[in-house]
């Protein structure tokens, strides 16, 4: 169930430097990724139209490709202007090139109408680019339908128990009700933890002597694009006072790869102590350690929801921003099958 | 094909010491197996009512259970009691629960409809736990149909070819024809080989300076469970005159994991030199690597059995009891499947 | 898509040296090859037609096969001869056999009605055998289609890019157009490129010191079989003058294992320094890495036919021959299946 006339992030820009030819499947459409000299990207299917060869197994000539198959030639907007030994190109000869947009660090392919793709409704990421930002940019590949990733972003509750002795720390983060508004395009979530015990990740980073308060603000839009404002700070001091707060910055996004991939685009920026490098490193390590938590629990509830015999769901309350968030989809979905030709 | 209303064994005691969580799949469902405090088995559908991840990956507190995804907490008979953040408990929250008995040394759970779970029809064991029988117990995962395993057990025929040189020892087995009784939820199966070669395994056990008598009778018994009482003795001997002979008892049970795939519990005690470690040691090995030699060609008879183009089988007279035993299967699924609800 | 009533290569005659019973599947089907004492060949359906077990896990007797799961014996021809404790045989129990020629060094199969095995019609391979010419023989295993293995053999404008660094060298071979005619059960088809650099592989063996002419010249015949003369030699000699030319003689084999996977039986003779034993390792090291390389090309296309959403292939001049010999199969097949029975 995959929305088609949207963004999806398909890359990092250091995974296409230089001559690069980067393969990836979004969609379930197999893309071929890489730059034009002058550095725009571009992102071609990567079939060969005369026998399906994979472009990306071919070579950059100029900002063409060549296939190295049988040595067909093509342009980065997909029309072939050579095939060796034969004059005339007929015109259905053609890779499908699909729009792609480089914003701040991350490359956005549009997978639906190319005459409806409009960079104007990418998600702004400002914090990818931000001076004073700090983040190590991160990866990992899952074996799970991306809706099942996107409902553990949309509840935090999960922090308690999946994350118990990482980045959760206590059962008060799932006690608490987020609020929830439908924005544009997605979701905006808050949820308070005030007078809290410290997440062991953050009492190694902020060494506080008592309790915390603890404030997640995030949108999540689609089709699967988390961008959150994360605060620590001492409890019962001034909301103001940010003496001794961590404050860190999010950008994620999900993009299916498959119907049960999914690839997982991700950082966590700290906008505390931004020159100590140390800091950004284990910043990125804990991350890696607290999703390799999540990746085991969704994997491992991937594999169950595959398993014989079918077994329904059951919703609780703190589902809220995930049914609405699966509605939304659903809807846009249904709208792209039922719209005028 | 699987009868639902039997008993199965699910695992050996041993599987469950301290506070394991066991997950394994019967009948192609997700089980959990646990102990409460005081020991008595507990089997639980191995997926939560919320969102399906795995119970198995949970959490024991106290008797219950809580999930380590979202923090439900279940009691032992399935139903949810707590739900973070939310005072309500809906009745449908609730996880399936298999009827489970240990009895002797193996944990046996009923698949069908709990209200017919009746633990006088689990088959008697008494070796499993007798002091005057030792034993290592075994355990084999095989990629095979269960039904296939019947099979071989209930034609020892095969133990001419397949153990020719270990369990067999001559084509004598396969020669005569056992006698072959209906009995309650299965078949009654005895076979006398009578002025025969010893078998490698058995001569080195039993040290015989002629040929032997051997006699097998063995109980066969819904869903797949083998109670056999093994005799090898000097030839041209009295009946009852025993000096010499090895006697062997053995339990053996089948449990389907998926089609293709089945659990296989076993074990054969031997009833002379009770006190010497290493015969009871010789003979586990020594059933190991014959219990090889059948899933070697049973795994490669259900490759042939799946591979294209299909193939029919043609009966000889030494499928006798297979065919009754798959025909007690047959009438006992369709029972199930034509009963009033 | 597989014509039935063909010969298909099944293995190279030293893959069958002394009692070594060949499980190997042709068509999908699973067949056993042997050879008698008298060194002719067997070749069964690798299914014991009592309860499928591979035959090939059974043990040589004289010129039989006993299986040895249950110990049912079989003649060459199929026909069971002995059930263990069992005087009749029924007479369906019967093993299929299929016709089976050793010509030269290689044993061809008839996959079809066996009424209709003609060995006349087996295609004539004396480089095979012949004392002029040298070679070591190849296999290799593909995961694709056959039908992709041929076309890539129909065409060989792809040297120029597939194997640019190897047997290629230059894009003239693309430009050139070959010679192509309908023949008998295939197609003849011939390709001169003159006045070209030399291939790496070549002038390493050939040294020349300037630019040469090339020659391909070869049969491909149904199911997928290539005959090939090939000749490189210095540019702007005479036709007839063969100084310092380097001569080969290729024959190659598809035979399909599966829809998707292929045996590739191939040599690739050398009439020159024929007793210079690193020549011959040489050239057939040389081959093995240049058909690497179609490997790698072929088994990503077939990735990417597999791959959803389907694609069209569009077709070029350069798939003319490859277009008729799909054409010539697809007709055979068709004849096949409309053919009286």
């Amino acid at each position: 169930m995959w929305v088609k006339n949207c963004w999806y992030v398909a890359a990092w820009d250091h995974e296409l430097l230089g001559d690069t030819l980067l393969a990836r499947t979004v969609l379930g459409e197999p893309l071929l990724l890489y730059r034009r000299g002058d550095g725009t990207p571009v992102a071609l299917e990567n079939r060969c139209p005369h026998r399906l060869a994979p472009l990306s197994m071919g070579r950059r000539e100029g900002d063409a490709i060549r296939c190295m198959y049988h040595g067909l030639r093509f342009e980065p907007d997909g029309r072939c202007i050579e095939i060796p030994g034969q004059p005339e190109i007929p015109a259905k000869m053609c890779a499908r090139s699909y729009p792609v947009v480089e914003r701040d660090r991350w490359l956005w392919v549009w997978m639906g109408d190319p005459a409806r793709a409009d960079d104007s409704r990418i998600p702004a990421t400002p914090t990818l680019k931000h001076p004073q930002w700090r983040y190590r940019p991160g990866y990992m590949h899952y074996q799970a339908d991306y809706l099942l990733i996107c409902d553990n972003l949309l509840d935090f509750s999960h922090l308690s128990y999946v994350h118990e002795k990482t980045l959760g720390g206590s059962p008060n983060i799932a006690q608490v009700r987020p609020t929830i508004d439908r924005i544009d395009d997605g979701l905006a979530v808050t949820r308070h933890v005030d007078d809290t015990v410290p997440a062991p990740y953050h009492q190694r980073l902020g060494n506080f002597s008592g309790p915390v308060n603890r404030r997640f603000a995030y949108e999540f839009l689609l089709p699967g694009i988390l961008l959150l404002h994360a605060r620590v700070k001492p409890a019962h001091t001034a909301e103001d006072d940010l003496t001794g707060a961590l404050q860190f910055d999010s950008c994620q996004a999900l993009t299916p790869e498959t119907e049960t991939t999914t690839h997982y685009f991700f950082m966590q920026a700290h906008g505390f102590r931004q020159d100590d490098a140390t800091i950004t490193e284990a910043i990125y390590q804990s991350l890696c350690t607290a999703f390799e938590e999540d990746r085991r629990i969704i994997e491992a509830q991937q594999r169950m929801l595959l398993a014989a015999p079918p077994r329904d769901m059951h919703g609780i309350v703190a589902d809220k921003a995930l049914a609405m968030f699966r509605r939304l989809v659903a809807q846009r979905v249904q709208a792209e099958q039922t719209a005028p030709a």
